[in-house]
C-alpha cells in the first residue's frame, strides 16, 4: 500500500497535515525526524513525505530546508497549510485547576506564553520531543497537561480541556508533500513553484539579477529566504516561491534563465496553491505569446524575416 | 548616569550583548520584555536598548522586527554578534549525574537537544521564561541545573558544570543597540545600513526593482526577510541590512529611491559593522563621482552645457 512518512510521531502537526493532504489511498507512518522522514522516500520505504517548511511549531524550518537543498532531490506535489490552534489534553475528569505541569514540544510552548499566562500561570512548564510526546508524558504521569495538535486527541486517551489555544489568532504553518521526482502535478490555474538557488552573495546584484529575471515574465513572488551556506564563503542560498508552474512557458525559461547565472538551482516543485488564489501571470506572457516569438526568431535564422 | 535597557532579567544572553557594546559608563537595566526595552528608550527612560535581532535564543525576532517598524523611530548605532554558545549551571557540588531536570528558555531548549540527548538524556527538560529564570529556578530549588548564557554565572550563585555548549558550531546571534533619533555613529569604513520597507507586493517585480536600485549603486545586500503585514492585505514589510553608510551619497542615493518606490520605508540606522570587513561599494560610485555628476547635471540645466 503507498504511504506518506510524516515527522512523527502520531499527533504530531506533520500528521494533521498528512491527514489534511486528503490522500485515502496512503498508509500514515511516523518517522522519529524530519531527515528521516525525507530519507524513508528517498529510498523508496515510503511514496510520500510530509515536512514543515515554514513556522513550524516542532522543529526548526532551516533544517527541513536544508535538507531539501541536498541529498537526492525531492520535489513537492501539494502544500498544506494549517492555523496554529492548539489543544490543552489532560486525563478524564481533570479540571483546569487541578493541573499543576503542562507539557508541549518548546517551539509550541514559545507559541502560547501568553494564554498559559492567564489560564495555567502556577503550572511548570515542560519541554517534551514534540507535542505528541508530551500527550505521552500525560498518560505516563510525568505532567498534569499537554499542549498539543488538534489530532492527537484521536491517538491518546486524554480528555480535551480546551482547543483553539492560540496567542496569534492568523499564525499558520505550512507543510510540502514531498515525492521522488516523477510526473509533476497537472497546472490548475492557482499553482507555486519553489527553488533552491545558490549564488554568489558578495556580487553586488546577483539577487537583483535573479529577481529581475522573474518580473519580467510577469512571476510573482511569495517568498524569500536568504542563508549563508555553511564552510562556502561568500555563496548564499536563496529559497524562493513564486506562483506559477513549470509546464507554463514562462516559468520554464525563468528557471532557464536561473539556471545560467547562479552556481546551481534545485527544482523543489510545482504544485496547486493552498488557498487557491488564481496564478498572476502579467501580461504579454502566456505560451502563446512564447510560441509565437518562437516562431518568429526561427523565421529570423532562416532569413524569412518578412 | 547613561543607561542601557536590554531584554532581561540579569544573567540573558541580551545582557551579554550589552557588556560586549562595551559602554563602560553606562548603567545596564533590565526589562522584562523587548517592547519594554524599546519603550524605555522611546520614552526616555533609559539611553539606549539592546535587543535580539537575529537567530535570538530567547524570544521571538519577528517581534522585535515588528516593534522596530512601528511607534515612535529608533535607530541602531552599533550592531553586536554573539556565539550561540551555553553554560550549564548547579548548585556547587552538583555532578552530571545528580541531575534529575534541566531548565531553560524554550528556544535555547531546541537549540541544545542534541547536547541534552548526549550528556543528560534522563533529566526532565522545564521551559524557563527566560535563560536567566531558568537559573534562578536552581537557586529555588524547582530544577536540578539551567541551560544560559555564560554571563548568568556572574550573577547566581551557583556553578559552571559546563560551558561552550552548542549542537551548531557556528550559530550566532545578533543584537542591535538602539537609542532616539539624533546624531549619527561617523562612517567607518565598515558598515552596515538597515531599513524596512512597505510595499505592494502583488505588484510582480516591486521588490525587484527595489533590489536593483541598491544594485545599480553598487551596494551589497546582507540580509532581506519577506513578512506578510497583518490587516494590510497585499502589502509585505521588506528588511533589509546592506553594506554602506547613508552619509555617503550612494547609499542616500539609494534610500531616496526607495521612498519613490515604496509605501513606506523606515530608517533603521547606519552602523559599524560587527565583522569589520570594508564595505563593499562598487565602481563609479564614490561621493566624488555623485559630486561631479551633479555638477555637469546643474551646468545642463543653465544651459551651459559645454
Amino acid at each position: 500500500m503507498a504511504s506518506i512518512a510524516y515527522f512523527g510521531p502520531q499527533g504530531t502537526f506533520s500528521e494533521q497535515a498528512a491527514l489534511a493532504a486528503n490522500r485515502p489511498d496512503h498508509t500514515l507512518v511516523p518517522e522519529a525526524t524530519v531527515p528521516e522522514a525525507l530519507a524513508a522516500v528517498r529510498h523508496g520505504h515510503a511514496d510520500l513525505a510530509c515536512v514543515p517548511v515554514e513556522n513550524s511549531v516542532e522543529g526548526a524550518v532551516s533544517a527541513t530546508m536544508d535538507a531539501l537543498a541536498v541529498d537526492e532531490p525531492l520535489v513537492a506535489i501539494a502544500e498544506i497549510v494549517l492555523p496554529v490552534r492548539f489543544s490543552l489534553l489532560a486525563k478524564p475528569g481533570t479540571e483546569l485547576g487541578d493541573i499543576t505541569s503542562v507539557a508541549s514540544h518548546p517551539h509550541a510552548l514559545a507559541q502560547v506564553q501568553g494564554w498559559l499566562a492567564k489560564h495555567l500561570s502556577h503550572a511548570t512548564q515542560l519541554a517534551a520531543t514534540s507535542t505528541a510526546a508530551a500527550a505521552v508524558g500525560v498518560l505516563d504521569g510525568q505532567c498534569g497537561a499537554a499542549i498539543t495538535a488538534p489530532v492527537a486527541a484521536d491517538h491518546y486517551d486524554l480528555e480535551v480541556l480546551e482547543t483553539g489555544i492560540a496567542d496569534v489568532d492568523d499564525a499558520v504553518t505550512r507543510f510540502l508533500l514531498l515525492q521522488r521526482p516523477g510526473a509533476l502535478p497537472a497546472p490548475t490555474g492557482s499553482d507555486r513553484t519553489s527553488i533552491v538557488a545558490v549564488a554568489a552573495y558578495q556580487r553586488t546584484g546577483v539577487l537583483a539579477e535573479m529577481l529581475t529575471e522573474l518580473a519580467l515574465r510577469g512571476i510573482n513572488l511569495s517568498r524569500i529566504e536568504s542563508r549563508p551556506m555553511k564552510g562556502r564563503l561568500g555563496e548564499y542560498r536563496f529559497y524562493l516561491d513564486f506562483d506559477g508552474h513549470v509546464a507554463e512557458q514562462r516559468i520554464a525559461d525563468a528557471l532557464a534563465a536561473l539556471h545560467r547565472r547562479c552556481h546551481e538551482v534545485r527544482f523543489l516543485g510545482s504544485y496547486p496553491k493552498a488557498d487557491g488564489t488564481p496564478t498572476l501571470a502579467g501580461t504579454d506572457n502566456a505560451d502563446a505569446d512564447y510560441a509565437a516569438a518562437a516562431s518568429w526568431v526561427t523565421k529570423v535564422q532562416q532569413g524569412r524575416t518578412g
